[in-house]
């Protein structure tokens, strides 16, 4: 017997919050179509990651979409401009890594495969650690977003309604991290460093990868990431 | 004297809306930042339109960006579909050019270079002929994403009010001729056709010909498009 399930599409960045959410959309029986996007990043070893993450957790498929914010700049993370080490990242406001609009494109994407597959789920793994810093992650955003998909499409003016799920948002990193060892996920082989060094460790210093370890810690599950030997923590 | 006024980020086609908008925004006074979209259309020659609009109205600067919407396929204008002719474009209902979400997209990557350049005008040259066919050309898709824009960026955080303009929105294709006439833009160097030949010579029989040359004889202006011999219309 083959059983088919609803369609969702699922951003999928390869980190530990994609991969939970990824988990999550299969866990409540949707067939998952994995979207990621290359985007001028200067770490391919996140796709890498999306990869072995779809693999793992049973996506029905990946695609990958290549776009280029490195046209418009304005962000460490597509521009030449250092990562942010031992921030403070509790400090409030919007971090040096926010990159204008790539939430709105990033669901714009994922709603016109949507549209070609017949799907109205859309599943995207933001998180409260992250609203609190990235305009494009809080809720009132998604709600906007949801309602513009019904606006936007063939599908919708013929009485479809998306929905954008947002499992984790209202979850710290602590929490997400027991929801995803529960639903088996292994996070060794995700990514969340903005800085990896070339065979793709982790740096243990940036943003990403101080609340990560954080998470980790208040969890009480061990960190299985691998770190670079600069980097402050322990790891794998 | 150099007189520097307010940035603009004008959406631009290459075709006969585009280049009217293009011309009002410029009429308004706006510093315009042309964006134009390489996104798996057959017809570069829209493109080689763009550029040369962009010129000839006094764009700042014209950016393309590369966009590949066949990653997902479901368009007769990024699908190997025939693109239909002689339609009776007075029919009710979405035509098979219909591209998913694809304004969504444009307007997404318009929004990132706006916040980059600090601009918080976006010009889309939709009308009232567009929005009885395609669900985001409508006036209520207009604003939702125009929501949605202040909700999605560091400036609309931080108190910046993003407007869409779509200045054509009411006009029929004559007055956006009459329109664009007054203000000298010169159509011979746009292109509408949805199936040029190799030269790039409209078809005549697609939606988008069969629309802009009864725009034409409406607005009572001499049509010069360059027609393919095979044509029902007799042009420059």
């Amino acid at each position: 017997m083959t059983e088919v399930g609803r369609r969702a599409i699922v951003l999928l960045s390869g980190g530990l919050d994609s991969a939970t959410t990824l988990a999550l959309a299969r866990s409540e029986g949707f067939a998952c179509h994995a979207l990621a996007f290359a985007y001028g990043q200067r770490h391919e070893v996140e796709l890498a990651a999306a990869r072995r993450v779809a693999a793992a957790q049973g996506a029905a498929e990946l695609k990958v979409v290549e776009i280029d914010l490195r046209t418009f700049g304005g962000s460490a993370l597509t521009d030449d401009l250092a990562v942010p080490h031992d921030r403070d990242t509790s400090e409030p406001g919007i971090p040096l890594t926010y990159v204008p609009a790539r939430n709105t494109i990033f669901l714009s994407y994922a709603l016109a495969w949507a549209e070609v597959l017949g799907a109205q789920d859309l599943f995207l793994g933001v998180n409260a650690v992250d609203y609190s810093g990235y305009p494009d992650c809080r809720p009132a955003f998604i709600e906007a977003f949801q309602e513009l998909a019904n606006l936007a499409t063939r599908a919708g003016v013929e009485g479809a309604a998306y929905r954008i799920h947002t499992p984790l948002i209202d979850l710290s990193k602590a929490e997400i991290i027991r929801t995803g060892t529960a639903l088996g996920v292994d996070y060794s082989i995700t990514h969340s460093c903005y800085d990896p060094d070339e065979a793709g460790r982790a740096c243990g210093r940036c943003d990403s990868c101080t609340l990560r370890h954080q998470g980790f810690e208040q969890a009480g599950v061990p960190d299985p990431t691998i770190y670079q030997e600069t980097s402050r923590h322990e790891g794998a």
